[in-house]
C-alpha cells in the first residue's frame, strides 16, 4: 500500500510529494506545522490543535492555507486514503512560494502539506522502564511558544543526546531552569505528591497532551502545580515523565546519571499514563 | 529569459524546481546557504563564502552535498546559464530527505540548491541618504555564527521594522548590546574617528563583506574597534551603516528617532563604499 501526501490541493504519491525551493519554509522556516495522534482512526484532540494551529498562524501574520473546516475534511482524507487506524497525521503550512526576501511578501497564497504515519507501537500499556534524559543548554529562540519549523535547534540537541547514550535532553535556559524536552513537556512529581510541570510562557511549547494531562491529573484529584524546575530538583524527584502526542505519557527514569527511584516507571505516572490510555479509548 | 536552477544534479526551469516534503530543510530548517556577489560575472570571495559554508555544515554533522571543486563549477554554470553579470548566487545544503525524525538520520545525502538573481541596482556609487534602522529584541537562538535556513525570527524582526516606518532592524540582545540587522553587520564610526563593528561569538554571523571591509579600512589606516556596542552609543555616532553581500557599505542615517550628521553619508562610510566598489572592479 503507497503513502498517500496532501500537497496544495492534490494528494500524491508520498515519494512525488514536493514543494517549491522557493517556498519559505525551505529558505526561512517561515512556517508552522501540528501533529495530532489518530488513535483507532480518530483524530485525538483536533479541535485543540487546530486551535493552536490558529494561534501560531496569527502570531506570524499567516493566513490559513483553507479554511478550518477544509482542512478537517483534508486531514479525514489523508488518514482515510493511507488506510490509518493507529498512527499521527502531520501537517505544516508556510507562507508560501516568493521570491526571497526578509520581510512577508504580500499576495502570496500559503502552502499547506498533510502526511501520514502509522504507528504499531503507538498503542500499548505504560512504558515500564522508561527514558533517559541528559540535560543540555536551550539553544532555542524567544518565541517557543510558536510551533514553527524552525526546529534544528532541537535537533541539535536531540543529536547531542543520543550521540551520549540517552534517549533524549532536557533544556535549560539561560536561569537554570528546564524549559522541556525536545520534542515533549516534562514533568516531575515530588516526594510530596506534587505533580510539577513548567507554566506556560515564550519559552515553551503550549502542549496539547500536556494540557489533557491536566485535565485528568484534574480528575484524578492530583495536587498540581505549574511552575519551572530545576535539574537538581527535577534529580530528586520520585518521578518524572515527558507528554507529547506521540508519546503520551512516557516515563522519565534516569536524569544525566541519577536514577529515579527503583528505575522504573513510578505509582502516579502509572495512573497518569492509564488514565489517558482511557481517555483515548473513550474519545 | 527563463530563470535556470539547479536542484540535485539536473539544472531545471526555475518555476519547475521542487524538493521533496521531507527534505529536512523543509520540516526542521535542517540546512545552511551562501549568498555571494556576481559582480562583472566574476564570484566575490568566492573562496571565504565556501569556507563559511564548510565550517556551518562541519557545526552541524552534515555532509558536502558534492565535493567542493564541484560545488564550484556548478555555481559557474548556474551563473553562465542565467546569463547572470550582476547580482547574487544563492546556495542552499540542507541535510536531505528522510522520513521525519529529530535527531541526524543517518546515510542520507544532503540536498544541494542553487539560483542566480539579476540585481540591476547592485552597481552604483554609494547610496547617498542611507536606510534608517529601528532597534528591535534579538529574539534569534543561541548559534547565530552558523549561517542556517533558521531565519524566522530576523524575518519577523525585518517585517516589524517596516511596519513601522523603517528600513531594517538591529537586533538587540538581552545584555542591550546590537548583534547585527537582519541580514546584514552593523557598523558605526565615533566622533573620534574610531570605526567600530561587534566582535564575533555566537551571537552573531562572521560577515565576509564585513571582512573584507576590514581589511579595506585597514589599508586606509583606520582606527578599528571590534567590540559591542549600545544602540545609545550608535545614535551618538558620527556615521552608521551596514554591510552584506547585496549591500555592501551602505550607510544608516537614522536609528529609531535619532537622526545621524546630516542625514547623508558621512565621509568615512563613503570612503569604505568607494574602497570596496575598487575592489569588486578588481576581483
Amino acid at each position: 500500500m503507497s503513502r498517500i501526501a496532501y500537497v496544495n490541493k492534490a494528494y500524491v504519491p508520498h515519494g512525488q510529494a514536493a514543494v517549491h525551493i522557493e517556498d519559505r519554509g525551505y529558505q526561512f522556516a517561515d512556517g508552522v506545522y501540528e501533529v495530532v495522534t489518530v488513535f483507532k482512526g480518530a483524530l485525538i484532540d483536533e479541535e485543540p490543535h487546530l486551535d493552536r494551529l490558529d494561534r501560531s498562524l496569527n502570531e506570524l501574520e499567516m493566513a490559513w492555507p483553507v479554511a478550518r473546516s477544509a482542512l478537517k475534511v483534508i486531514l479525514r482524507q489523508v488518514v482515510r486514503q493511507n488506510h490509518l487506524i493507529n498512527g499521527v497525521v502531520y501537517f505544516q503550512v508556510t507562507r508560501g512560494v516568493a521570491s526571497r526576501q526578509f520581510e512577508y511578501p504580500k499576495d502570496i497564497k500559503s502552502s499547506l502539506v498533510v502526511t501520514a504515519k502509522h504507528m504499531r507501537e503507538l498503542v500499548h500499556g505504560p512504558d515500564k522502564n522508561g527514558i533517559s534524559v541528559v540535560t543540555l543548554p536551550d539553544l532555542r529562540w524567544q518565541r517557543c511558544d510558536i510551533k514553527t519549523t524552525g526546529l534544528l535547534a532541537s535537533c541539535m540537541t536531540k543529536q547531542r543526546a543520543k550521540e551520549s547514550g540517552f534517549n533524549d535532553a532536557w533544556m535549560i535556559d539561560r536561569d537554570g531552569f528546564i524549559t522541556e524536552g525536545t520534542s515533549n513537556n516534562a514533568w516531575i512529581v515530588t516526594h510530596d505528591d506534587e505533580l510539577i510541570t513548567r507554566d506556560i510562557s515564550n519559552a515553551l511549547l503550549n502542549g496539547i497532551t500536556r494540557r489533557r494531562i491536566l485535565k485528568i491529573a484534574e480528575s484524578q484529584g492530583l495536587n498540581i502545580i505549574e511552575r519551572a524546575f530545576t535539574p537538581q530538583e527535577a534529580k530528586k524527584a520520585r518521578e518524572a515523565f515527558i507528554s507529547s502526542a506521540s508519546s503520551f505519557v512516557k516515563p522519565v527514569t534516569k536524569i544525566d546519571d541519577c536514577v529515579l527511584g527503583n528505575g522504573q516507571i513510578g505509582s502516579l505516572s502509572e495512573a497518569l499514563s492509564n488514565g489517558f490510555l482511557d481517555f483515548l479509548e473513550n474519545s
